[in-house]
């Protein structure tokens, strides 16, 4: 293979490093684009995998064909595991990629406040694979409460606990109130799907709290409504395989869902970069690290400030900016321009959903909620999907779902082909 | 809940055993499905969920829902594990479930001929876990041939070898042959896709040996047309984690796919009963079991002789036409009527489809090739899917992949969220 021009080396294809990718399509460059995975997951949409609504497919797209017509960009599918800035290369399960130039856009995890354990039994949702796991922990606790004799087993399996307060808590919560009062009501002879408890724990004053208050407690009287216990100002202090412990109190639960806190990527590790409490590399304002002017973190593994001096969100909007403007600076330099303009993060605005029509919206002054507010997010999230295919499938998933009640992906699966259904939960 | 009259107990929510719960739908009896997945699964359309088409929630449904209306029917997700004849009661999991009458319909599995240390290298596709299996093997190996400098192991990556030239290995050669040659083509830099070596071995004279003789030399000449190497009459040794070993010689692929034979579930050995060299127990002219009027066996569990004196095929109708007797029989026996026909299959015809717009239908007297077979293929199997949602998202997802030559599930996924991709393929 020829080598076209200066390496820029993009390390994960998320927003942020897609975008950074594109950026750079009319470059005279040879763009890598490594990750781990072989396909761009589509995250605002992952909690409808995790509640059967959606399949992984259709939130998820091969990065290859993403950028099948970039001719100037590979993908190769390895695991970054550290950074050579002396040398130039980053380092990869599968061998040195070297670089001119380095983008890490390897975005964040859950951060379980250093109770790594409560990973076992509280999943978060970051991956295609959190999501199929958390579908199948919903489901077959439905199942499980179904054939048992005992009521306070039954009690337990039908209790979800869903920790943190935010977006994916909030949907979560009320995708899983759905599932419950509508998609499964009719599905069981023993038991009642209707009485399962949904119980969304914030250890804040309120829920959504990036939302004006009066969209925030919308959210909160539609959840109640729909069913769901909203504990506020509440501290989950333990998780375990049999539910979670509070500030005061206990909650036996088979289903927990970890929605709490974030952690980046280890970049600064890599890097040798000074991090932030949440991990996130210190960042110039061109976006660089500081000492290595030609290596630039992006996305949810930066730490980066808005100009009204707030951290810039950990959202998706937030990170394609940082791409582009990454990408661009980037063509810029290779094109012989060294000054730059600092980043600057423009805020869109703020979106979440509950359950079903009601969603709340906050675009500057544009304030939405209920059913316009539904219909906004919908069309919103539908135009940003990738791929026209995903678009259609979507759109049509959800009309479906939106006449009828049904969820299409209710399927139970496990990796390996010969064994009986794990145990656990 | 209420006992409502004598109850029938069905192993098993394949073809066979659904239709079995159906035919009693209107009998004053207390159904219970019993099954250790909770969803059906549309086996013949598996190989597009292997080969990227589709995704696994548009051939699988919940056997809840499916059950949803027949109100005496209740599901249990649990994997049978004996019965007790004399006590009348099948052993699961979770516990023992009391039946008057019990309708085995478990199906099978793959045989490897007494070498089941295959199965480790050579997934069969019986299910949707087998299924993404092959799915993430197959894509792995594009991944892994474009990282590699290795000229030796890129050749290995990019060999594909299926046995068994039955319907299902016809399918999965077409259909690899297809991703290799449309779907990837322009997706990779570093290597060529097309280059891919398909390899369909088949151990006697010709493949699909149950059509008849000119329809097999059509699907032979439009295999080797798309670039699929079929060899017949070649016996396979060995399976291991390099390749395949020949009667003379040796396939170096990393991707080995089994199609070559089945093997029945246990019901024979839970039942005490005599079975066949594949394990299917041998019932009498009405599907019940010697000795044991009230227990009958159907479907791939079952050895039951055509009126032509030909075994009756593994395949989807003759599930359903013996669960169908068998749950009509059960009925006539609860309403008082003991005499009864024997059960007598009725051949309908078969199909296959080879890759992109070929197909061979053999229905009686008419036989359909070619573009005509496939529009035939596809429309039948749209039709004979479960669920009004499900056929329009299949048909619409075909059409899509016909215009388009895309797969919308290329998803490379794994099942446990915080680990690297497994290193074997």
């Amino acid at each position: 293979m020829k080598r076209q021009g200066p390496k820029v080396v993009i390390a994960g294809a998320g927003f942020g490093g897609l975008e950074a990718a594109r950026a750079l399509r009319r470059s005279p460059v040879d763009v890598t684009v490594v990750d781990r995975q072989n396909h761009h997951c589509f995250q605002p949409l992952l909690y409808q995998v995790a509640t059967a609504a959606l399949s992984p497919a259709d939130v998820a797209w091969p990065i290859r064909h993403i950028l099948r017509d970039q001719r100037n960009a590979t993908v190769l599918m390895a695991s970054v595991k550290g950074a050579d800035t002396q040398q130039r290369f980053l380092q990869t399960d599968i061998g040195n990629v070297p670089y001119d130039y380095l983008v890490i856009a390897t975005g964040a995890m859950h951060s379980y406040f250093g109770h790594d354990e409560w990973a076992q039994t509280a999943p978060g949702l970051k991956r295609i694979e959190d999501a199929t796991r958390i579908r199948r922990g919903i489901l077959i606790a439905f199942e499980r409460a179904e054939a048992t004799n005992d009521e306070a087993e039954r009690r337990r399996l039908l209790t979800f606990v869903i920790v943190g307060g935010g977006a994916t808590g909030v949907e979560m919560a009320g995708a899983i109130a759905e599932v419950a009062l509508q998609t499964l009501a009719a599905d069981f002879r023993r038991i009642d799907p209707r009485s399962a408890r949904i119980v969304l724990i914030e250890a804040g004053p309120r829920i959504l709290p990036t939302f004006p208050e009066d969209l925030s407690a919308y959210v909160h009287d539609t959840l109640v409504h729909d069913g769901v216990t909203v504990m506020t100002t509440t501290r989950v202090t333990r998780c375990d395989a049999g539910g979670v412990d509070l500030d005061g109190g206990r909650i036996d639960a088979a289903t927990v869902i970890w929605a709490a806190g974030v952690m980046a990527s280890p970049a600064a590790q890599w890097l040798g970069a000074e991090a932030d409490s949440a991990g996130r590399v210190k960042v110039e304002p061109d976006l660089s690290v500081p000492g290595h002017p030609q290596v630039f973190v992006i996305g949810d593994t930066a730490a980066v400030m808005s100009p009204d001096g707030r951290p810039v969100p950990g959202i998706a909007p937030a990170a394609k900016q940082m791409g582009r403007y990454a990408g661009r600076l980037i063509a810029s330099r290779i094109a012989g321009n060294s000054a730059a303009k600092p980043f600057r993060y423009v805020h869109a605005g703020d979106l979440a959903t509950v359950g079903r029509r009601a969603a709340v919206v906050k675009l500057g002054r544009l304030q939405l909620k209920g059913f316009v507010g539904w219909l906004f997010w919908s069309l919103a999230h539908i135009y940003f999907l990738i791929g026209l295919r995903n678009r259609f499938i979507v759109a049509f998933t959800w009309l479906w779902s939106y006449l009828t009640f049904q969820r299409g992906a209710r399927l139970i699966t496990h990796s390996e082909p010969d064994q009986d259904p794990p145990n656990q939960l």
